[in-house]
């Protein structure tokens, strides 16, 4: 009976915790980067699903934004097609162009949709093309070596309109970062930072990317918080490497296009994407605006 | 560590759990009667007041009948006015009257409507002459003596317009249950009567009786459900008695009016109505349409 | 035969001279003050009540404010409290103002609130408190002696929003003069203030005083029509004197909020509303903008 | 003062009588056809046009229809072409529909027209070849004698689009009595059924016929109301007789298309439309439906 | 067979240039001015009329504005009064006025209604008194002679209001050039100029004057574009003379007011408007914006 | 000079015959299957794809479905991939299934998107999945011999919220015939009946096939019309068959569901689509419902 109250008054704080947050968060978009070990589990992927779906149920209107990698590379190989990668990134010719557009918008996508669909919601997937939603240009290089990553790109600009009529209908649009530019010439582009163009694009209230890691460790400690300042150093100190700076990077450019916060979270951990939004510690690293005055 | 991981794990899963209540009851209207110790308690009815506002922060549409036995009784006193009681029912002579009035809309009525709006929403307060909300009759004399119980009264018919134009809006309406029949004469009624004509008028979603007990209890222990057949049973036995008789009865006739559950709950203990509405298992006593399917 | 050619032209003249000010008056706010005998008489009070309903039938949105001092006298009387005046103030201790709340807000508003229902209309009674519509702060002491008037107000801030809300919908909305600052506390206000403060925040086309003389009277004489500063060399001269300060003082203030004209009327002559309105000449005293130019 | 008083409860007691039928007609449409002195008198055509003003000041939506037998006639002559007459109809061969069409359309009705703009109103006139408003077929010959009246026709089908459109738009419509049928053929029409037939195809309130007389008159008295089968029998003796008959005929059959009441009155009085539609008594003759209840 | 496939080819080719002018020219509105034959001519009017009708199917707002000297003229013979000229104007004394005031609005006016509402559309005629619409002025004196034309007016303002309700309820509006002035006083106006203000007060996209000619000949040779300086030019040249010059200048004058272009073609040419308007090349002479970029 | 002049009369006859066509067809959808060499050709694509844009510019909504046998064959060679063919169909097992979906949702449907997009209008592809657009279930076993086609199936129900939202938003949905069962397994199907399944569920006003053939040819002479009896004639004498069976049919099944007609085309010849919509006689073979009667 005791630990039957006990469990009352807990449920009850829970709640009294996360209605403002609910309040608060009706009716705003947020951006969701899928990453990590939830693209190759199919279990985690149909749990996350969920999660999604609940997060629309409470008036949020979420968008999946997904990558693909290691499906391509699978593909590939089958096709007996060899990839090289220059500092990461892979080099996208012609033919190997067809497959990441195949794989990504033909398999990967309508996969991610056919789960949440399954969960409860209606998700509707599209690549960069459809609407001429991703407009790219080639990848600036940023390389001190004189390379030719081919078909790589980045976005140089967003139509929000197709995604704004879907998510306004409550639809849940899931994204493959393939883009096009005015000749019709396709690019292969990193999904964090499409991740974050469309967050500012969109004014998503929040971007969030999903990874297999709880944020960002700096001297074995989880770093609940941080700005762009803080980030740029631990670029800088290397701290912050490897796949995490297209995160953290793409996270400081959404928060300078309008977005309140972007969260680095395990995507790993049951109901993340709830602990992250709904409670008032959350469970990964957010990045801040230290110019703005958060209520919270 | 360990001890913050099975938290995290409990309030995931009490989000997880609440939140296609949450959902579902988007934009449903509830009937919430004040009675027992919140009305004599400010720090308790202010703690109501709060969940009020919660509950109206995810999309519900609140309204508040209450009564003011006490209060009238102590007014009363000071004025040197005497009441006679009849069966429970006080009898109103027209002087008394004045009081009762005096004391309901423009007192108890007003102090809910302050706490409300301090706790962060927008009540306003009427009692049933405003907008000739509450068309009342001489209660029917279902005693065996020949009694005059002066103008005591029972609601006739509810103009629900005015109502509906303030949740439409988002005001909290807080209802006195003063009526007024077609020639101008003012009557008290139950408010627990008030309140289960008000839920069916409106069609609200749910009807709450806010008393002091844990909800309906036979042979010591809380029912958590039943049905109009169990109640007429317990009321014929006597176990339902008391003031839970015209609760149990009014939100038998709620039942028939359109409203999908009655509950009744100890509006003492902390968050009682995000408890009840928004986990599995509820805290109270709830009576149910045995004719109806009931989704959870 | 004869007598009745000249009716029928008369009927014709004043029909024809009152259709434009019908057609200028439509849909335009008027606040009315109700006060003296009015408030005493209640054949007065309801054919009052019925030119109220006039008004609305021909598109004019009439508000009520109204007063209720004799009311308050008699109940503290019979409840044994006794009050003191300081310069015509009554101080107004927690308990005094417990009794002013309930008779302004449960009896005095409640009443003409039926009357206006029985003559036709819709009329919805409130007290500052709804929607916390009058903000108040204590009385500024203009006093030369310091004196504590306990709590007694004044207007801080008007929320029009909840009164514009019925307006629109056709409700008469009736106000008692009582005020609430952000801590809860409650305050007494004078409720000719509270006319022109509202007037002045629902920039109302007119504001109107029903009181029981015909107007201003200086040397004997009615005055049609003075303006601000023709108020303030009477207010000087000691020619507006008493109760009639607070009603010129406030219908200046109104003029200030953008009221185009206020008016103190004999409230007890039949018809008075109809007849200050809807015809060419009048019957009291208006209070003009110097500044302004009007049609008529 | 003794004087100036009862004036002031004249004038207050003949608003209080009007405002209610001010409500009552507000946003109804009415039918008025002009006849008799006022198309002749440039000064009372004007005068009726400012009472038309003055009615849609109070939100009636009038609707002007009118002959021009005596224009016609004046232009003929100057044209050197005969009109015969047949049972007081013109018969109308191709040359003298031309010089009808001319006159009613191109003059009579744009005179109208200006009057009412220059009151104050936005009138717009059409002939029934606009928007195919009046489909006509020839008038069905209900004499003894053979007789062929050339382009003599009657309603066949009003289209009365337009003149709702132009209503909704607070613009007064001025109808000439001309007809087309399928072919493009011109009808020349008796304005009195035209009027009846566009009210019942409105659904007008009202249909009012100006004329030089006060009213239907029977044995030296005015009859200030009667019905169908009274309309019938007094046709049959002849009481009834000349011009009146159009009238009263065409008045039962607007009853018949859902029209309340059909007034016959002097147009020559100075408000006379005020007076027959604002007052309890009113002025002429009406022409009422004997199964309906009227509340007034 | 070879035959066929050329003809489909030029079907195709045909189609595919004329539809993007139809999407370009969806919703906007042309004035239309009818001279020439095709007043005199009733095939060729119906004809006209049944183009109207094509384009108003593909969704343009055709207005069309009509002279009829040749009408007037011989209406006034026939009633025996004489016409002066001077300069090519008619002297227009109050008798002449009410005749042309009569044979347009009344006469010409209403049987290119007919026609235009035969061939499938929906046609309403007005005169510039209707709705205001053509407030009035006397026509300024450009001759060197002192003479007084009598009522001879140019259009001082429009009010296109009622314009605008009849286009936006697909009604196309006929309007006879006769305007009003403050006094009610008609004026005699030039119908080419009433079509240019109309076209600019409307801000049509064309203004298309059908002639009798293929347009603007200059040494034997059509004119296939020209601009506002080329117009000065010709008419100081004398090249553009005569009934042309009124043309010209309102189309010149058009273009100020913000039409894309004047187009002045062969009306008698069969499906003259739909070659001018949807075909690359067009068919008569075009004045344009010399300081507008043209798309095409 | 002539010449001309005949080609200015054939262009007006032409763009006469067009425009009831346009108007006729303004708002309504159509649904088009890309087949044949269109798929193989990129500039013939191109073209189409510019016809499509030009449809949409005159109002039409057209909406397009895609196969894809060829580019599959393909892709699987390269992965080494053998395929089975049963009647006709590829028997299609999970590993085949996934490149099918690759190929069809991720490249051919990207490319016919980008193709409409360049010519400038906004499409968007979607596969069966998005939206959950196309339910699906195992493919009826119609064979005589046992057989397991593995994920080949047929459309179970049509989802066209997705579609109809796109389509009145003026966007081009392109749609891949994947389909989706419940539990989330996904189905090759065929195009053709996917056309007509979508043609049905969206009432599209006609479904046309795009095809290397002028129409269905019998004796070596071009069908123009035929109805459901016709083709069910037609297919048992094997007049129409192979691939044309599936066309034939669909496009009867259509017709059953509302749509007004199919028509199969040559989609090669240049704006076939405009000439068969467009033009009285059209250039393939419609399919018509002989119960119905048809305006041209």
């Amino acid at each position: 009976m005791g630990k039957f109250k006990t469990d009352l008054d807990t449920r009850a704080r829970v709640l009294a915790e996360a209605l403002p947050y609910i309040q608060d968060f009706h009716g705003e978009k947020i951006v969701i980067k899928f990453g990590g070990s939830i693209m190759e589990n199919s279990d985690l992927k149909q749990s996350v699903a969920e999660d999604i779906v609940l997060l629309q149920y409470i008036g949020l209107k979420p968008l999946v934004v997904h990558g693909g990698g290691k499906a391509i590379g699978s593909t590939l190989k089958k096709m007996g097609i060899d990839s090289r990668f220059i500092e990461g990134q892979r080099v996208t010719d012609a033919e190997t162009m067809e497959v990441v557009e195949m794989v990504l918008a033909g398999r990967v996508n309508k996969d991610i949709v056919e789960k949440i669909n399954r969960a409860g919601a209606r998700a509707i997937g599209l690549s960069g093309k459809d609407g001429q939603m991703l407009q790219a240009v080639p990848l600036k290089n940023c390389s001190k070596v004189e390379v030719d990553l081919g078909q790589v790109g980045e976005v140089e600009k967003v139509n929000p309109l197709p995604l704004e009529l879907l998510e306004e209908n409550y639809y849940v649009p899931v994204i493959a970062p393939i883009g096009v530019d005015r000749s019709g010439v396709t690019y292969n582009m990193n999904a964090d930072y499409v991740a974050g163009s469309l967050a500012a694009s969109l004014t998503a209230r929040r971007l969030i990317f999903l990874t297999d890691v709880p944020g960002i460790i700096a001297d074995g400690e989880l770093l609940s918080s941080l700005d762009a300042s803080g980030v740029e150093d631990l670029i800088s100190r290397e701290i912050i490497a490897g796949g995490m700076v297209p995160k953290a990077t793409a996270g400081c450019q959404a928060l300078e296009g309008g977005v309140e916060k972007t969260h680095i979270i395990d995507g790993s951990r049951p109901h993340s994407l709830l602990l992250e939004l709904l409670t008032d510690q959350g469970i990964g690293t957010q990045i801040v605006d230290e110019s703005r005055t958060y209520e919270r």
